[in-house]
């Protein structure tokens, strides 16, 4: 029963963001550990008919707002619309992905630090550089996570990790995997909470 | 600040049922009363390019799981899915319209007969000859329950309070708007109690 929390999210997405602050000392207040996995909505989107939330008629305005309000709500006082939304997330899900390869901890450590230079300091993550950038600023080697974003077995396995998120029923941010149980958005949070507190209900 | 709280839902919505098992305790808290605004999903989808949640891929199937889910997290024990899913709701709707015109309490005493009928009894509440039946067990006149479902001035009224929601920015069901603040789903409503404890933050 200590198996690992799959957290799936999007690095350009605002509620997977507000998520990624809270899912860490949800997971530790059980005892598990958070197995962090970015996909590509712009990718499922093409297999659900999805679409991003904020070009939609009236969810749209309603979503921006709901953001700003429900990061207040949570806590999370740093939270800034980025001036360009949505984004490409393909670079920093490269470096992720290569960083986890390395150690779990240190993927941790750099998705925090990605989808705050996005959704706190209004920095370009999809771009290659300057998602390398904010790699480096954890400590790793800058050169190396610039060339994890080309290298095409990242490339292979962030392909792998979307199908596999597909085939999981993934089909939004954030989207939490509990002991084979799904949950979709930090609005189930209280449900996750409930169901690793109780084993389910 | 004793306004009402303005409570928008569709007849034929699982989440709407659940929301509407919360909404009269949630307002009574903060000493407020609920205004029960029915709505069409099918007309507002029409302006929003939304699609019945069930009918998605992948949000489908995790949909019907997260409606029962969702039931037994809010102590909601009678949720049964209904046989015909979803169902057109202007019978229901107009019912509810006719006895509200008479009497706040009356509407909501025959909104929760509704919903009830249709989400713990199985009854098809589309069909306004059992719409009536069920108005009639609140213990209002049947032949008039009827003839509202016809009524052309009630058609109207609610092609209105359709058009007023979709001008309110309803998109969705259920949808709560508390003094100008407009919330989407039963997934808010520890927002909207917040908000009413707090006067908003």
């Amino acid at each position: 029963m200590n198996a690992l929390i799959d957290f799936y999210f999007d690095f350009s997405s605002p509620y997977g963001y507000l998520a990624s602050r809270k899912i860490d000392s949800l997971a530790a207040k059980h005892g598990r550990s958070v197995n962090w996995r970015p996909v590509l909505l712009g990718v499922i989107f093409k297999t659900t008919g999805g679409a991003p939330l904020t070009q939609l008629p009236l969810k749209g305005d309603y979503s921006k707002r709901d953001f700003a309000r429900s990061a207040r709500f949570h806590g999370v006082t740093d939270f800034t619309m980025p001036s360009m939304f949505p984004i490409a997330s393909q670079a920093p899900a490269r470096i992720l992905l290569w960083a986890k390869a390395q150690d779990p901890v240190l993927g941790s450590r750099i998705a925090h630090a990605l989808y705050r230079a996005y959704f706190v300091d209004n920095r370009d993550i999809s771009n290659p550089d300057i998602a390398a950038d904010v790699a480096a600023e954890t400590g790793v080697d800058r050169a190396a996570a610039r060339a994890a974003v080309d290298d095409p077995s990242i490339k292979d396995s962030l392909k792998r990790e979307v199908d596999a998120a597909i085939a999981a029923g993934v089909f939004g941010s954030p989207f939490v995997i509990v002991d084979g149980e799904p949950f979709w958005g930090i609005d189930r949070f209280d449900q996750v909470d409930r169901w690793l507190t109780t084993g389910g209900f």
